[in-house]
């Protein structure tokens, strides 16, 4: 057995501050006036849309960096990743600002994999300022993952719509009373689900092992916290969890349990079938709701688990399982709640 | 003007041992007593090259561990990464282990990256054991970059030869006399290089970046160093490389500098153009010969740059330019140097 899994930040590293960019779909979905940046149409004047998710991520460090009244030469290192081949969202759209940066692929977990390890280069003293951004598109997804756009394929009940957005948030040693705590990063997770029209199955299974270790590691249960915040499990990864939860670890998470795939779209005015999904979805909802929750002091306790399908078309192709992988985060506020 | 960049490793965190697989043109090449396995052929028993790449990538670290005596148990984490769509011969090369893993993507610099941040992560006292691992396959590269491989295609003077290899090194907190005391990571610079066919060309300017701000912010010069090593330029890239420097800075390298990419192939015995490129080389190459010269003390200071090319087949169809990124590590020994 492995001695130890969960990291405890000895300084709390604080998240100063969060922004987010979304597209059309995402600004018509039941987060709509928490997001900073909504575009109308998800082209966001680009040539292509490969593009265009470069300038969401270009957007959302733009107004990170307006919010947080820095300049580009403040902030020692960017850790972002995307769901393009070869992550060339996250290069293309912050090579403008010539800040350090550390590549990451985890799939829809990769901004929880970001926050993670800007935490610890920040927790260490390695950096004094590092932003953890994530991105996704949903065209860019769909013609790389999928079909042509113009081919108007069907989608099945149980996939999920990639976002179209990004999310970047600043950590640094002081400054904020949001913090993060602690964090445990997954391990890859392969029960041999190959239907790629169902990420939500295949990454359910890494998201109940890491939330079950980390409770188990910590001696916590559900009541301990605020939220059981999951990104991005969608409908029917949602119910596979919470079934798994009780079932193998005794535990109901039902009453704190939150999807950011789920909380992004309107399942019934908006036609997205099992939610949202992308490494954007989790990226702008812990960078608008989540984090303005945790500012105002609504939220106290939020166990992050940030969750990706590690698969690729390719993989798919050759009819290998989908791994699945999930990073957590526990981020905590001590701001005294205040009335809006 | 950014404050800082390079990072100290107050407790200096160790290389505990390293393990390299290559394939067949890699064993055939000047390095081939020095690396631990090398495949007969490409395929490595696999059904596909992607698997074969997965196959690297997994012996790498079950060598790694045999040769540290370690079980897959007592490692906190592994950081790793690749050149395929969605990494995904890191995903399924250690998926096995159970292993937290931090996915990386910097193209051919993600080997010194997932150095630089397991490197962090044991320093700052977070993981007592991390792996650094990276891979790439001739065959999986050209299908996936290039032609197929059935089509025979051409290639340009200027192209490398991705190697068929992994490298996977173990980084501890003590245990071994290889250290690693410094780091840089690195900006992104796109000069509009658009030739896929010339990465060299790509990536020097990112190198003579890295290299020179280490160099000035560090106050050192060539001869402070036993080898300034970067991977990969290849011969086009590290002629520009020497020439930046000498233009720019002012500074002779050229009897210091090697380049993995030159070291693992025979530019006169092997048909590989301009040299070897791809995660694998890097990392194999640094894995075995670098490795084993600090072990023995032959080297005793040796600053590692790895260089990456952001792009994917789509942002150079869409005319981009290439992106470069290179991430430096310094690594040291203090071994008495013994006679072979």
């Amino acid at each position: 057995m492995r001695k130890r899994s969960v990291i405890s930040l000895k300084n709390r590293p604080c998240i100063i501050n969060a922004a987010s960019v979304v597209g059309k779909t995402e600004s018509e979905g039941p987060l709509n006036t928490l997001f900073d940046v909504m575009y109308p149409d998800d082209g966001a004047g680009s040539k292509s849309w490969e593009e265009a998710e470069a300038s969401l991520v270009h957007e959302a460090v733009e107004v990170l960096l307006r919010k947080t009244k820095k300049e580009a030469d403040d902030i020692d290192l960017i850790f972002g990743g995307d769901l393009l081949n070869q992550c060339t969202a996250t290069t293309f759209g912050v090579k403008k600002y010539g800040i350090p940066l550390a590549g990451l692929f985890g799939a829809c977990s990769t901004f929880a994999l970001g926050m993670c390890l800007a935490a610890l280069a920040v927790d260490g003293g390695y950096t004094e300022n590092s932003i953890a951004v994530a991105s996704s598109h949903f065209c860019s997804a769909e013609k790389q993952f999928r079909y042509p756009l113009e081919y108007g394929g069907q989608r099945a009940p149980s996939a999920q719509r990639t976002v179209t957005g990004a999310g970047a948030c600043l950590i640094s040693h002081a400054g904020s009373d949001v913090k993060i705590e602690k964090l445990l990063l997954g391990t890859v997770l392969d029960l041999n689900v190959t239907d790629p029209a169902n990420m939500g199955a295949a990454m359910a299974p890494a998201a109940y092992k890491t939330l079950s270790d980390f409770m188990a590691e910590t001696g916590t249960l559900p009541e301990d916290y605020d939220m059981l915040l999951t990104g991005d499990l969608g409908s029917v990864g949602s119910g596979i969890l919470r079934r798994l939860m009780r079932d193998n670890a005794g535990i109901d998470i039902s009453e704190k349990h939150y999807d950011c795939g789920n909380m992004i779209f309107d399942p019934y005015l908006q036609d997205v079938h099992a939610g949202g999904s992308g490494c954007g979805c989790s990226a702008a909802v812990v960078c608008s709701k989540i984090f303005k929750d945790l500012k105002a002091g609504r939220l106290k306790k939020v166990l992050f688990a940030g969750t990706g399908a590690l698969m690729s078309p390719l993989t798919s192709q050759q009819k290998a399982g989908i791994p699945g992988i999930a990073h957590a985060v526990l981020i905590t506020s001590e701001v005294h709640k205040v009335e809006d």
